[in-house]
């Protein structure tokens, strides 16, 4: 991937730049957490002319080559106020590779009338105007944008919360299906793009050539590193059977299911809402437990949820939206769920966030959410797509939430809703949530995927510290995390993917030394930004108040996430 | 005063301590501030139990002293996350220090099913119910506690704003007239009043004899201190016709009174909302252009804004408020802005924070709130009072408008809105603002009083930083700012005032050196709270656009700032 291209909104202009040596080994994330560090003021208003919105596939996206094909996108966050980067499956890494593009730095402010459609393709960039979807939600804008580009180009996009500014937007990128459901849903990105003025991002790779998938050692690799994912038992058999969601009753028994706000750690009713059920309803009235969001993919986790006529509801339930928007409010039907999860796609808002942002309005006892009552919930997720306040407040995260609302059990770090497990029980990820420049996200190191006693807080902060450099190595690459448990074990394996793409000679430990350098940058901009160790916590609540069934509390010492990366 | 009184609302206990050591200096903010940094973890939740809410007359409170009873409230703030301290007039200061109390610290959070009334008096404390002011607000709350502890009691107490935890809640005190209008306003300690479980403070000082106020050199002081504020133009001609009003139209001349959410520094109707203005109608229409708030007090800036057919609608009309809800709202009609500020004393909550967060609400151009709508104004002010999303938007501050609606311009500093001087003309209060621990909060220095060329930002970082230190020894000591003027002037004078009170020797330059320790610590709180020197500044755009007519930038270097304290 030879160049960068930097698009200047305030003044429509486009710069093709030719790769920095400094940047010349990074891809993805690397390259989008560099570039922020590089180039912009920590301080500046997230939503202004100073932020800057980086679109970066990952180093060997490109090929068939199974799960390699994520997007990364970064930014300054206007949720967090930190540095983040936020990436997805879909096509749309896979087509810019293809194009050459290794960035696309979005700079400045549109003065436009209307959010603009930003066209890439071989011939190069154009500026689109697409009035007939200002101010529609995704599901529309996308089915416009394929009639007016063609069905085959990958497509980002945001809905009426990104066009809004709301702190928890999204960009959703089309799949394989050309569903707008792979979505860059934490830290609000969407926002950032809305902010810039931009609706749409088309990619376009017709009449590409493809040399890299055509040579012969890649091909070998791209079959050798398939048989090892279907022959692991996770990856092989139980992502493509019953998605990420079987995590839900591993989750369960473990007592680390987030339920009812955060504050027990077991649902009764997990069972209604599981991995197995969820199959187990889409497999009997016609729908697709299994497909691959990435081109080449062969986990295949992806499934699409059909209610019971058989009509398509949503691609694809996860887990995290499962228990954040099931039991985390005490609903236990996924079709509520799966609605709810519809309606976040559509206006373009993270379920996870919108899912713990509800739960802190139940702890609120103000009426305006009950525990249990999903209709209720449905009905203010619709608000989210009217814009009222209720519905701004709701797409502002849990955090503004629990300030509006009076609420002290706030389950967020750096502002950003926590992800599906408990800190008190899955040690790791509280150490992963206190310590992640980006907030309670556990994509920055998920240890529920480590052979360990996660109620044990021994060896957690060396554990997820591990992890987060392992994990910058992935993004970076763009691969899908979910290939970390073959990965990190194959070090030889994972030294012979990168060269045999890249031409270089680096080892596991360059790779490794790469990954800790951006997780160090990303610190580095939060310090220049504001934070300290202070914001390197979880709420005081999950320190003091015992989760049941385990009675476990976060018991990992400030002092020892503070020694972290000193 | 010889005791701190400890109460724990979580068991309703009461504890009498005497004073240590390292308090005996202290008194009013030194005491509060003192105390905070001492026992209140800086990074707990502002409304949890850790949180202490302090109460503390000034040092010198408990005479007829003009203008020195005022009463100092501290505590971790919601709004900023940082210390506050905020001071009032009225009478309950004076009746505390009356009663020997050097300080009251609430702690922990009440269990009951009701907020409960606090009585102090010279039998000691007790916990009252008062199930008929539960869930009203404070005028209504007022006239049932006079009319069940008396008439003489002095009041302080929060309206449904604070019982509901919102962010601007204030507690309102009575002033000699029995109105709840001297308002302790900023950063919120009407919501940490409300988190505790408390409705009401009653301080009863019958049957309290004061040896103080009868010996003959305080009487002599009383006189001479008197003859000096009526002596000067500002203290003893100005405020007592115009009230703090008078400034408004200096200001504008100036070009730095905020118009059309801090876009503009001069307002073409100015005029109409000016102090002059306001006397004249007040005057014509029957009302009073001048009574003091604490006892004793000679400057007496207060007025009673009365309607058309002479009937009392709020007391009292102040500058801050007649700007920011005024020309900061493209309101020019008096009347209009009477019955906003009527409705914010009613449900608690600070004119000025609501006034700056409909300015912002008004920029975001949704529709919501449209500059110069005065019936627009007041209806939203009114959703506070219904505690529907809207309202608690809105009184959750400037800051979270800004967020929940997307705009950039939102003139806050430690999410702390910015009072009635523009930054980029009054220099010296946009160093305090982006300096001062507690926000942009004009009263920690409020460099409007010096003689000196507002808009040459030579000078201003040390003129803010001496006022910033001096401010603090008028705080401490319980001296309404307004006396700033005569004090800072003549140090001698103000050391026989202290010394004749309190019987020390302590000299002007060893009270200035407790001002900066007041400071120091609260800065020492922050900085354990997470604050650093990029929470030290005003927001971007001030540096950035020149406000009209004068064409100013704030134009400060951080450098500067960064060295105020170091």
């Amino acid at each position: 991937m030879e160049k960068i291209l930097r698009i200047n909104m305030s003044e429509l202009t486009i710069k093709e730049e030719k790769v920095a040596d400094k940047y010349k080994y990074l891809g993805g994330r690397g390259l989008t957490s560099s570039i922020l560090l590089d180039e912009v003021n920590a301080g500046c208003y997230p939503l202004g002319e100073e932020n800057k919105l980086i679109v970066a596939p990952g180093l060997l996206a490109g090929t068939t080559l199974s799960s390699s094909n994520r997007l990364s996108v970064g930014a300054k966050s206007p949720l967090t106020g930190g540095i983040k980067e936020s990436n997805s499956g879909g096509t749309v890494a896979y087509k810019l590779a293809r194009l050459g593009i290794k960035a696309v730095i979005f700079e400045g402010k549109s003065v436009q009338d209307i959010p603009l459609t930003i066209k890439i393709d071989k011939n190069g960039i154009t500026f689109e105007k697409d009035p007939e979807i200002k101010g529609c939600n995704c599901y529309y804008s996308t089915e416009k944008l394929f009639e007016k580009y063609g069905s085959k180009v990958g497509i980002m996009v945001i809905g009426t919360a990104g066009e809004r500014n709301l702190l928890t937007a999204c960009i959703n990128c089309t799949d394989t299906n050309g569903e707008p459901c792979r979505v860059l849903g934490r830290g609000g990105m969407g926002a950032v793009m809305g902010s810039k003025g931009i609706k749409a991002i088309i990619v376009d790779d017709k009449e590409i050539q493809n040399d890299m998938q055509k040579k012969p050692e890649i091909k070998e690799l791209i079959k050798e590193f398939a048989k090892k994912l279907k022959g692991n038992v996770v990856t092989g058999e139980f992502f493509p059977k019953y998605g990420t969601a079987r995590t839900l009753m591993i989750l369960n028994s473990l007592g680390g299911l987030p339920t009812k706000n955060f504050s027990l750690g077991k649902y009764e009713k997990a069972e209604n809402i599981s991995g197995e059920k969820m199959a187990e309803i889409i497999s009997s009235r016609g729908g697709k437990t299994t497909h691959n969001c990435m081109p080449g993919c062969v986990i295949r986790c992806s499934n699409t949820f059909v209610d019971k006529n058989g009509e398509k509801v949503v691609s694809s339930l996860e887990y995290e939206t499962l228990c954040l928007m099931g039991s985390n409010l005490c609903i236990d039907n996924l079709d509520d769920i799966a609605i709810l999860n519809k309606l976040c796609n559509d206006y373009g808002v993270d379920t996870m966030d919108v899912g713990v942002a509800l739960g802190v309005l139940a702890e609120a006892e103000t009426g305006i959410m009950e525990f249990g009552d999903a209709c209720k919930a449905i009905e203010l997720v619709k608000e989210i797509g009217k814009g009222t306040p209720i519905g701004r407040i709701i797409a502002s995260g849990a955090g503004m939430c629990g300030k509006i609302y009076g609420v002290e059990r706030v389950p967020v770090v750096k502002n950003q809703a926590m992800a599906a497990y408990d800190p008190r029980v899955i040690k790791g990820n509280g150490v992963t949530y206190a310590t992640s420049p980006m907030g309670a996200d556990h994509t920055y190191a998920n240890t529920i995927t480590l052979q360990t006693n996660h109620l044990d807080p021994k060896g957690k902060v060396e554990a997820s510290k591990n992890l987060q450099i392992f994990t910058a190595v992935l993004d970076s690459l763009g691969f899908c995390i979910f290939t970390g448990r073959i990965l990190s074990s194959e070090p030889g394996f994972l030294e012979k993917i990168v060269n045999t793409y890249t031409g270089w000679n680096v080892t596991f430990e360059e790779l490794k030394e790469m990954g800790k350098s951006v997780v160090l940058k990303e610190r580095k901009f939060n310090k220049k930004a504001g934070f300290t160790k202070i914001h390197d916590r979880v709420p005081d609540y999950f320190t003091r108040e015992p989760l049941k069934p385990t009675n476990e509390i976060f018991d990992i010492k400030d002092e020892e996430l503070d020694l972290m990366f000193n």
